[in-house]
């Protein structure tokens, strides 16, 4: 493998492009007409742009981008995650035009793409899934016998639904009869279709998931657990490595079931197995991502391993050069996404310019990004801007220098999440790792973030330090009567 | 402990500052006029200008810097490395102005000032020194008596001597008289003193130390050893752990020399036992460093220590939280120094501004430095940049990796040793592990550098590339016929 296209776009693409360089393999960018001034387009060695903004004319565009490697004299490539990652069409053309897809194989993708196909497959492994009927329910009477089986709380699912209608919550049997009326009536005339399943109701779960890696060779390791409850609309916000909340004998069986989901789609390369994690610590399989996830950094700072460079390696037809007994946790990892969006005004996305930008540093800080200071966000794509990730011997210094790092980060012009990681690391059921997907919707309002430093002063004063910092000659520092510089850290530390 | 003031400058006053503030501990910055506009002045919670840039009317001002620890209200001084850190008086005045001084005593500091009253703390406990005698000789058969133990070639030092004078190399028996009426006679001549020593000559050695952390209870561990061997006149360049030469057996050895220079002195807190190691791999006692390092963080990545963090708590009194058999190396890391001057130009020094300065990024790569661009280097202070450390799960992971992050690095206005890291780095004696203190007066030429990218059309395209991230929307990149972006990145890589 010399050269690959990297078909995706921002921190994804840079992430992919510096692995591939470390192993000394040469990078395609293809990118929008919109980011044609991004680092990823520099970074790359050769860049080829393939469209106007809107991804369904560019990053879309999997012909296209086969194209392109084909005319560059690229050997393989890289989806990144979103886009054509889980396409499973675009990885069998992508083989089909000889070249190498760097993910797992088009059935592997169709088989875990389809929710039904998926829990088929990994019921024949026994993967634990959430209990409940497989069929529309018949009869009020089969009903009771379902719920012998999975005991209350149950969920009431429309078989057509989607968006929460013809759901319902059933707390005890007096209930049923009426809720699974009201349920199917519902559904009617919603849907136009009366079915109903019921399932057991996962009422404060916690969203973990297992990362997996397999080679063409049949090896399949996992690579432990990533905590991601803290969410916002299904948008995770804050990931972690390990769970704070698992023993060592459920991860171990946790692992085994994702290992077994992989093996019953003949997985290679990196994926993800989701699992719902109830307060008794039962886990339910979810689906499997089969590709590599936004979060995968935290696994990365726990295991030593670089997942893009492992997924290269298993392209390229290698054997795993580990098994599960050489792999360990070491520390602990926490993840924060800033995304452009106000959480002070119920997360809605903001626009425009990256006036300041500057990143936090230090041991143990991972920044991974897209954009340099100057630049806008586009429109057009994803609001996030940069994953900041901190690792610590523990989780609790993992969480004071991800808190550190936050209150170093200095992003002007955009409203982004990093208030709410701020306010979010400080919080008791956080600090005690207690807490389920329900966190932000239980604890958070948008006065919690009263207190935090984030305000026109603030503001002000970075952009004084960084005008300082940038023209250090033209203006020197005023210095108060205590011979004081002034400091936004120390604003923000007060705020506290 | 509340608060502390840090005693120094640059890369290492900001490195502290984030430990401490990862532990909730305040800090005070002190600087001279010189330094108004540096990061370090902004990070700290407080700053205080305590003189003109000169070291000596600032950064080397005890009693200043310990008024402003009282007047602030601060408990405790964390010196850094330079300045005052090795100052045992300093150390004193600290501590009896009822100050926590972050550091060992000041009798550990001046045991091991002293290189006689060190080596004689440490025969004590069997550690092994460069053989020879220890009083001037007094014949010529004292000469070969003492010739019997430590075999040729060996080294006549003068007593009084110094940069070489009266310093003479003997291979062979045959010369051994000519040679001792010789150095006697230059060390008359140049020091008016005939007085000569004889010391085992270790013509190729390696510099290798040991890093170890004591408590102030008694307990003392080592933190494994850096390779500290690529060095231009005794300034190291390029610093990595573990070293690529110590078997486990020797690396215990050494680490047990270590713990018990240590205690020879009663030490507490972090310091680093530096070693010479010939191609046998004996290794002979060189001196105590009783301060932090510059190249502490290679050490920090392996073992995933905050070495700040850990001399804070000896400092507090608490007690290392691990012993010996605690400790695990983890991987591998290399850091290069970033030092303001021209390898190209025999290493002279540059001044200037910073006007571009875009650090590397991505996975195990860790920037230490204090500056931003558009500042002014200093001409008063150490010419180091700053740090750049690359963490891989092996060697040889770490090194790709930072040549990597030496090819993401860009920096324009002044001339930097880059160039040598990233000749360093792909030299098969660097990358065999096969190379002793004599790497750079033996390899490396200016026109080593000639195949390197930095000439002018690389800067200007990193100019262009740093004025575009910056102003996207003012200046639309020119795409050649072929569709790619102009690539500084793409530049170094065909021209290595």
């Amino acid at each position: 493998m010399k050269k690959i296209v990297v078909a995706n776009r921002g921190e994804i693409a840079l992430r992919v492009m510096r692995s591939a360089r470390e192993m000394g393999i040469a990078t395609v960018a293809v990118y929008s007409e919109a980011d044609r001034t991004m680092p990823f387009v520099q970074y790359a060695d050769e860049a080829v742009c393939i469209g106007p903004a809107p991804s369904s004319q560019s990053y879309l565009l999997g012909d296209r981008i086969i194209e392109v490697a084909k005319s560059t004299g690229a050997d393989a490539i890289h989806p990144g995650y979103g886009f054509l990652s889980e396409n499973a069409k675009f990885a069998q053309a992508v083989a089909d035009a000889g070249l190498i897809f760097i993910g797992p194989s088009a059935s592997s993708i169709e088989t875990m793409g389809s929710k039904l196909a998926a829990k088929q497959a990994a019921q024949k492994f026994g993967v634990p899934m959430v209990p409940g009927t497989e069929t529309p329910l018949t009869s009020i009477d089969e009903a009771r016998e379902v719920v012998k089986k999975t005991g209350f709380p149950i969920l009431i699912k429309a078989s057509a639904g989607g968006g929460g209608k013809g759901m319902r919550v059933v707390e005890k049997e007096s209930e049923l009869e009426e809720q699974i009326r009201l349920a199917k009536s519902e559904a009617l005339s919603a849907f136009g279709d009366d079915a109903v399943f019921i399932e057991k109701y996962v009422g404060s779960p916690r969203h973990i998931e297992i990362q997996v890696l397999g080679d063409q060779h049949g090896n399949v390791v996992y690579l432990f657990e990533r905590e991601c409850s803290i969410q916002r609309r299904h948008q995770k916000l804050i990931e972690e490595a390990p769970s704070s909340c698992l023993t060592p004998d459920i991860r171990q069986a946790m692992g085994q079931c994702a290992v077994d989901v992989a093996r019953a789609c003949n997985y290679y390369g990196a994926g993800t197995v989701e699992f719902l994690v109830d307060e008794k610590l039962n886990f339910y399989f979810l689906e499997m991502n089969t590709r590599l996830q936004v979060e995968h950094p935290v696994t990365e700072m726990i295991t030593g391993l670089d997942l893009v460079k492992e997924q290269i390696r298993v392209a390229r037809g290698e054997k795993l050069p580990f098994g599960q007994n050489d792999l360990k946790i070491n520390g602990h990892a926490i993840e924060l996404r800033l995304c452009a969006e106000d959480p002070a005004n119920n997360f809605l996305p903001d626009t425009g310019r990256l006036e300041t930008y500057i990143r936090p540093q230090g041991p143990g800080v991972r920044v991974d990004d897209g954009y340099e200071a100057g630049m806008d966000i586009p429109i057009f794509y994803d609001p996030m801007i940069s994953k900041l990730i901190a690792w610590g011997a523990d989780r609790e210094e993992a969480r004071l220098r991800l808190i550190r790092a936050i209150d170093e980060y200095r992003v002007t012009g955009i409203k982004t999440t990093l208030p709410f990681g701020r306010w979010a690391l400080q919080q008791t059921p956080f600090i005690d790792g207690n807490f389920d997907t329900n966190f932000i919707g239980r604890y958070f309002t948008p006065q919690a973030l009263d207190a935090s430093p984030d305000d026109e002063a603030a503001r002000a004063a970075a952009i004084l330090a960084a005008v300082l910092w940038e023209q250090p000659a033209a203006a020197p520092l005023q210095v108060n009567g205590s011979g004081k510089a002034p400091s936004r850290w120390k604003q923000r530390r007060k705020a506290r």
